[in-house]
């Protein structure tokens, strides 16, 4: 009676028959996404056989989610990162070849006006924490300095949270700095060692990794945007070696290539010293 | 330096890493789902190498989704029966013998108190469309009447649209009724011919639709909640024959059996004629 290419909706051929409907998507890339899209759903579907109730309190989450969004909040990245995804589309959007150094995630707290800074200077402007001069080398594959790299950093402070997140009680542009290197390729500045913190979890994702036994916290670490004409943006942080996280990152960003020594500095002015090159790709 | 089961995070092993956090989940079926959806969700990201900006859009779709859907606007909902997720979740959970009538989509349009009338009555109070004589029998596997069951109806009007759709504009409890069968199984009632429709195609999921260069229209189809003590609770449609778009089902609800004749009755005050007998598998 019916004549419906793949056939008509079933439970064996369901991916097939909702994916041949945009047979004539005139965005060929976008037809592709969504053909793998559809299928990987709805395997996961027959895979676990998923009831009814279970796929109400997903729409009911999704529909959360979206509704705590807001300017200061994106709660749908949170639930990427959450779940391993961001890192893992930054990895596959960042192969980089051996002795380059790792990418990891972005994360919500860069902003793109931060203070111009000396290098040497303090990007500390809140007197609290524990003081730690960060240096080292931009450097390329073989080892030779970048002069007029950019060197973009930013952490928490010592209470776990970012400038951006504390408006008038925080300083602007507290613990975050832009810096370029001269010719030898160094960098150099005196920041606090960050301290470990805890994802926003008083929302929908919060709740998903408490009911999943799962911590919200992410170890201490200084976020990285390092560019340099020529070579492929690096964005990445150096993680505090012993942090108690490093092992349960809540948003899946610690690699071992990226923990730093941090090393203690007796009978001198500044508490800690965090040396770490960063070996830039071509692009 | 660091050690975490079962290894840290890669492209090659990023599922296994995510998953491998929540081992501590005291809900096992929880943990059973999450694990799944993340492998998927990673494998369809490795599969398509999603690009940062393909991610990007992707959270901006799904916050607008969440952001546009009320109390009287269910735009996740809308996007699963879209990507014919609603159709595949229904159909595993409502595998019926052979003999037993499919279930289809429940649709967002039931109402939980429609009005109650007697066998034979007309559902049809705004007076617009060309009649139709609905009719048939409940029945049991055995062909056997099932008297006591309760056929729960809703269509649109001949605009296209349900009661709830326009309140002020259509009587309230058009095109509805609740009907019970006696001990010969049998129903029946007066409504009109139902006619196509689009689902609601002006927020993201229609965007979605336009991209891929889909329609969004439903054909036309009256739906049927039937239910009687001992059986399995059927909720289902049948579609008018000849329907334009019955090989192209906006939400894929569609399925052969439930294709019904609608004939045109000659010299009689009602227009059309739809017969339907409906089979409950016992539960």
């Amino acid at each position: 009676m019916m004549t419906q290419s793949p056939g008509t909706f079933s439970e064996t051929n369901s991916a097939e028959v909702v994916s041949a409907r945009h047979a004539a998507c005139p965005n060929a890339r976008l037809a592709t996404v969504m053909t793998a899209l559809i299928r990987h759903l709805h395997n996961f579907a027959k895979e676990v056989h998923l009831t009814q109730d279970e796929w109400g309190l997903a729409v009911d989450f999704l529909t959360k989610t979206g509704q705590i969004s807001s300017a200061q909040r994106q709660e749908f990245i949170l639930l990427s990162d959450a779940l391993g995804f961001s890192m893992l589309v930054d990895a596959i959007n960042n192969r980089r070849p051996a002795g380059a150094t790792e990418n990891t995630v972005f994360g919500p707290f860069h902003v793109a006006d931060a203070p111009r800074r000396q290098m040497g200077d303090s990007i500390c402007l809140d007197g609290k924490g524990e003081s730690c001069l960060f240096e080292g080398r931009v450097l390329d594959l073989d080892g030779q300095p970048i002069g007029g790299a950019t060197v973009d950093v930013w952490s928490d402070n010592a209470d776990g949270f970012y400038d951006v997140q504390q408006p008038g009680i925080q300083p602007p542009g507290n613990n975050r700095g832009v810096f370029v290197t001269g010719a030898d390729g160094r960098y150099g500045f005196v920041g606090i060692k960050p301290v470990s913190y805890p994802i926003p979890d008083d929302g929908p994702v919060g709740q998903m990794l408490a009911h999943l036994g799962r911590h919200p916290y992410r170890p201490a670490h200084m976020h990285y945007l390092v560019t340099a004409p020529g070579f492929q943006r690096l964005v990445t942080h150096t993680f505090v070696g012993g942090d108690e996280y490093l092992t349960s990152d809540a948003v899946f960003g610690v690699k071992a290539s990226l923990i730093a020594p941090y090393q203690r500095l007796q009978g001198q002015a500044t508490q800690w010293h965090a040396p770490f090159d960063f070996v830039l790709a071509p692009t």
